[in-house]
């Protein structure tokens, strides 16, 4: 039950078709609009970061490092890396009393070009910071400080912090968390295997959830809402979607073609999945979804699309075709 | 009739899924073995270089500026702009009393990683050789030289040269040429609109030409067969196969997921069009087609994906995955 969710367009006719599946529930799994097939399975990937940001409401580490709204989004965040993220991030580690030798995510580009670009060409030095998962794992730490767990191995399956998150996985998914399965996650700590139905019941939940998430997801939801720089960055759509439309909708990308929202308004999650894993269409999907959903209306999706065009352009910058998103929900 | 040909496997299940099709032909059009929808439509894209530079000898333009085998294979070429490169093409466009102001395929990063990085450090100033384009590009200024048509606009879909190599590539596909739906290219020249079936018709034509394109279709095979390493170079797929396969095997890769072969030996084309554009599978899906025609044992499929390992890596190194052909030919 393969479904086209965006056609590519180049002159006259179709190039490329990406195929997926898109869920929308509520916090009990019940279907409310799909397209594609919602037993569709992916890894969550850093759609799982809100999640994962959990335990530092839950143990008490927001309170005891006094976590402001932009370092609880950064730690929920894939961001740029641009030199904002890396000033929250590096003050938040110095306020835990930690450096970044501490971070086990690695030394990679920022995803941000031109960051990438000066790194590239040796005028910034690289470091753990410029990781888009670096404020996940500073969260993570702070977690392991409050609650005296080993600093070393956070990353590992069978860490008390990774066992944590994984229970949390299985009361947001609606399934034992034995149950799920993990694989290693691009930073290396565990991503959790689920449906596209179960991913949106578990963004859902967090619109509604029960103890004892329930002023941790509020936090964390407020804090992304409130500094979607942070979740992101410039020519994000994470950050220009919010800036549109939180607090009322809350998203997340993940990679290999995840992308998630919390509809706080509606109680309802989202969980869209391009199956090839390429997300160049997502824009486009989510601004469909969120009109076909009676969200936005056209001129909101314009505003958001303006600021993504889906459009295709060749080496000497010639307009030469677009992308579009061509599923109806049911 | 979508078809998965590659699944990429996260742990220990599959994460992403790439559709496609692929169509083996002989030169009369006849199907000999298929994967998914023969008729799929896609751009021919760069895997229509060898076709776009016939004109260069039956033009009389090889002959005229003595074209090497380099010269010639790097015509047909989505080269990765390294030194090697750059030094065939500079000599060529000298040779033709041309400097890279005639080029009109754009200043582009280079294709080779190591190259790109020192443009970017401005270590290199980019110009027009960098772009994998800029072979194909010199090769037509070579043939409007030659036939004493307009340089400026060689580009343009109504230029002499387009038009002409429009005609040859209704001969290949074997239909009418006007019927041939074009876009414009990466590189700004036109492109052309085929089945899979039609475009492994018009590699399998390569290899057993009508006039008056025997010497020229036998002269290109021969050059990028003797020269692999100016039709791609370091680390690339067409590079490693040709050194392995060539003569008796010719390959070229296109954007947008299309990869073709000339089998000489056996007078077939291969078409293989991943529906998504993401050729990350290609290594694997080219290496089970040749598997499966009987023109490699596991042994030489082997020797080129230790070349290409169909794996996924992490941030920090870990094998986290892996891709995998799943396709039967019929």
């Amino acid at each position: 039950m393969s479904t086209v969710l965006v056609e590519v367009q180049r002159g006259a006719v179709v190039e490329c078709r990406h195929y997926g599946a898109i869920a929308v529930t509520d916090a009990t799994g019940k279907l409310v609009a799909s397209a594609g097939d919602p037993q569709l399975l992916t890894y969550l990937r850093s759609a799982g970061k809100p999640f994962q940001a959990l335990p530092i409401v839950t143990s008490g580490a927001a309170d005891a490092f006094a976590f402001t709204d932009e370092e609880l989004a950064v730690s929920a965040a894939s961001h740029n890396g641009e030199a904002a993220h890396q000033l929250v991030i590096g003050g938040l580690l110095a306020r835990l009393g930690l450096d970044t030798d501490a971070l086990r995510c690695g030394i990679v580009p920022p995803i941000d070009r031109e960051t990438a670009a000066r790194v590239g060409a040796g005028l910034i030095t690289p470091t753990p910071l410029h990781c888009d998962c670096s404020g996940k794992h500073t969260g993570m730490l702070a977690v392991c400080l409050q609650r005296g767990w080993p600093l070393e191995t956070y990353k590992e399956p069978d860490h008390p912090l990774q066992r944590e998150i994984k229970g949390v996985m299985g009361d947001f998914f609606g399934v034992p968390s034995d149950e799920i399965i993990t694989a290693t996650d691009g930073c290396g700590v565990p991503t959790f295997y689920a449906s596209v139905a179960n991913i949106a019941r578990a963004w859902a939940t967090l619109t509604t959830p029960p103890e004892p998430y329930r002023e941790a997801a509020r936090r964390v939801l407020d804090a992304m809402a409130a500094a979607p720089y942070m979740v992101a960055g410039r020519n994000r759509i994470c950050t220009s979607l919010m800036d549109l439309a939180a607090p009322a909708v809350v998203v997340k990308t993940g990679a290999e073609g995840v992308f998630c929202m919390a509809l706080r308004e509606r109680g309802l999650g989202v969980a869209i999945k391009i199956e090839d894993g390429n997300g160049r269409g997502m824009a486009t999907i989510a601004a469909a979804v969120l009109t076909q959903l009676g969200i936005w209306d056209e001129a909101a999706a314009a505003r958001f699309l303006a600021l993504h065009p889906p459009q295709l352009h060749n080496h000497t910058g010639t307009l030469v075709g677009e992308l579009r998103s061509v599923f109806t929900l049911q």
